[in-house]
């Protein structure tokens, strides 16, 4: 890593300092792994590499969202919405126990590493943080529905993929993902065809009878 | 991978088709190494990672480019200038063999990959990773900045990383990251800075005195 007695001799003043060492703490998100897999199965997929994904997807699939969007703004929220993850940890999306403090958990780590920058930065990388996690705007809303959106793509190339491995049902999908609703109805039906296609194919479990 | 006859089934209409097959496909470059290491020196950055780094440190730093850019459309081309990288594969700085058919390896990759979106998709990705490669506006020449930056940053962190594994010395350096200096001179006056103290840390070789 860069060190700070490092950078602040070749940066020139305090904020470029301050940018370059939060550039350096980030370089950690390559290091969190996810539970799903990349799409042709070799790997774990790490969030940084997630999140540049899903930055793009969020850019071609724009005009799929129920309400207009600034593009620019979706993009950098889904850029930082991860980063918590290096204090924090990726909470597997299926494990109701690390949940519970997932929240608390996810503010402390976005206090100290949004906390890094100069705080004109920190306040607007913290503020679209919150603003991600709260869903209350468009940007946010749509923005969820494409962080949610990839991880079922990437099951269904795995055949299966942490839906297998996890027992997961379709059920357990549908409450998870069903955020994508909330931000387009059109993502929303094809995800919809898609879980079913997911069953038909043996990749998914369909709904246990009981529920 | 998601094939073509599966997405056709979910996917609404040939635009929605095309998005998700182009997306699938992109997938892939997170699988594409490069020659430089995690700041952690944990293993090697691939290049869809490296893309996300390059995008946030591209938002973060837009207040040292040398002109006004539009930060939203230099994030945009960061987030697929290496997109080529899937068919071209990543070619090292310092390959002066395979660098002189890179241009017209990486020409054919970006008609290939941006031609499986839609039309006004395609015609639109292209011409932002033609503008890329030509640096012949104030984002190009700021994105170009910020894309030589971090690897040098990489270096650093890793004692010298990729420069020790292959014998470069610091004028093989310049020559590869002086572009820094046509997008940002205070970037440049850092990278500056920056080489003094690899040198004199021993992370980085000097100019060979015959040169």
């Amino acid at each position: 890593m860069l060190d700070a007695a490092a950078v602040s001799e070749f940066a020139a003043g305090e904020r470029l300092a301050a940018q370059l060492l939060f550039l350096s703490e980030v370089d950690k998100l390559k290091g969190v792994l996810r539970r799903s897999q990349l799409m042709d199965g070799s790997r774990y997929e790490n969030s940084a590499e997630h999140s540049w994904h899903i930055a793009l997807a969020a850019w071609l699939l724009a005009d799929t969202a129920d309400e207009a969007v600034d593009v620019a703004r979706v993009m950098q929220m889904l850029l930082i919405h991860d980063i918590v993850e290096i204090d924090a940890g990726d909470t597997f999306a299926y494990d109701a126990t690390r949940r519970t403090d997932q929240a608390a958990r996810e503010a402390a780590a976005a206090a100290r590493l949004f906390g890094l920058l100069p705080a004109d930065q920190a306040a607007t990388l913290h503020g679209l943080w919150c603003e991600f996690e709260a869903r209350t705007t468009p940007e946010a809303r749509f923005a969820h529905a494409v962080d949610r959106l990839l991880p079922v793509l990437h099951n269904f190339a795995t055949q299966g993929g942490s839906w297998r491995a996890n027992g997961v049902h379709r059920g357990m999908v549908v409450q998870r993902v069903g955020a994508i609703a909330d931000g387009s109805a059109r993502l929303w039906a094809v995800i919809e065809r898609l879980l079913d296609e997911a069953v038909r194919r043996g990749y998914l479990a369909p709904v246990p009878a009981s529920e």
